[in-house]
């Protein structure tokens, strides 16, 4: 088969890996999935154009009513088919190459659906507070001057909560996602088990994402590595060993390109 | 085996069904397993010391520290143990009695603490909003008199909202399950597929409470029925099918005895 695309975004230092945990998402179910793709690197301000050139849907609607084009996005050439949101790109490539094992396994689609929801309002959004900013600042400078232009209300809103209490927000989140790990069969790492499913990928695309942009040194992720017994240092180093690494675009490829 | 003891707060027209979504929930779950039981009926007054007599824990915490007891509690004469929490309770029956399906299947435990989550957070408080002051008065008096008295501020705080802005905050929540049961395989009623899950349990016992306290034949449940292609009311239909009727001690045993 064809290569697929992988439409992501560039960071100015692409030796400190990915940085957004959206695209991540993509890149781990692709790499789960055990199919060859390559990237496409966009810049901010090149997203919608480059979206309408594939025929990639927008996610979502701006306030002013306008189509929002987001990515990561998907073009698939043996199918001709441009796949936008991480969530309907695991769906795609679970309905168009299924395997034994699913990203979403069989019968957890409604559970999936529910967890990814759960996970985006109680912990996605606490953390971006925290991490966002430091992933813009990590952007190339057209995306970075885009993004402050454009998201400059979020930015706003960011720098009016005290760093210590959206960390404190953080810590409250994984709280709650450790809650839901604990009842994971025999303490395994995984949240099915054996094999690392959906709510896997957006937990440790998360992680991923906080290291490489808080540092691997830095003491916030020494702090996280030690929360729940290790458990996200564990998770992180299952998913890097299973999935990340195989085939993994961003360290094969030589960085960015 | 011994019948299991779950104890449950009456009302004062039993004829009209179940009120109680969370003792609704561990009923559902006893009558999943197929597990003989029957109802110990408590007044909300006598709900600690008949917790306190049979070593059932508390929940939570109320504001003054004191711990908070509530119902659906079980208590197993086999094993002699007690459980308190709806979820811990169908936890504590697949534990003990393991089946080929479990209420939690298999590999599934953490899907469904983060379902549990997204659908206490996004539906049953939303909901709770709208039917919790038909509860309390579906309520024998000691009950009735002991709820406003105890939990008066919280009956205030349903009272600032409009009934219409209310409602309206029902529908959307019953829209965000709407997504997660769309993603079911092939259109069908169980989140999971053919067999009620924790999921279908938790929605279903929701659903079946705010019918009998709405009535069958008003306005609103009638409206609900009709929501999202009728989904709703033949996802009721199927749990009374397979799970609600069959040695369901509400109509079995001629009401509340």
């Amino acid at each position: 088969m064809s290569e697929i695309l992988l439409y992501d975004i560039p960071r100015k230092d692409p030796e400190n890996g990915p940085w957004s945990p959206n695209t991540l998402k993509a890149r781990l179910a692709l790499n789960l999935k055990g199919l060859p793709f390559k990237t496409v690197w966009v810049e901010y301000p090149d997203i919608p154009s480059e979206c309408k050139k594939i025929g990639a849907p927008p996610t979502s609607t701006e306030a002013d009513g306008t189509p929002r084009y987001t990515l990561p996005v998907i073009y698939d050439p043996s199918t001709k088919k441009a796949i936008a949101d991480s969530y309907a790109i695991a769906e795609y490539l679970d309905a168009t190459y299924p395997t034994d094992r699913q990203i979403i396994p069989a019968g957890t689609e409604g559970l999936h659906a529910a967890f990814n929801k759960a996970f985006m309002d109680s912990v996605y959004f606490p953390c971006m507070f925290t991490i966002g900013p430091l992933s813009v600042s990590a952007l190339n400078p057209p995306s970075e001057r885009y993004f402050r232009t454009i998201r400059g209300d979020l930015l706003a809103l960011v720098d009016s909560v005290r760093p210590e209490e959206r960390w404190r927000k953080v810590q409250a989140a994984f709280e709650v996602v450790n809650g839901w790990y604990e009842k994971a069969d025999n303490g395994k790492v995984l949240l099915m088990g054996d094999t690392p499913a959906w709510a896997d990928i957006v937990v440790a695309a998360l992680l991923v994402c906080a290291r490489n942009l808080l540092g691997r040194e830095s003491p916030e992720w020494k702090a996280v590595s030690e929360w729940h017994g290790g458990r996200w240092a564990k998770l992180v180093a299952a998913l890097e060993g299973k999935v990340l690494y195989p085939g993994y675009g961003w360290t094969k490829q030589g960085g960015q390109s």
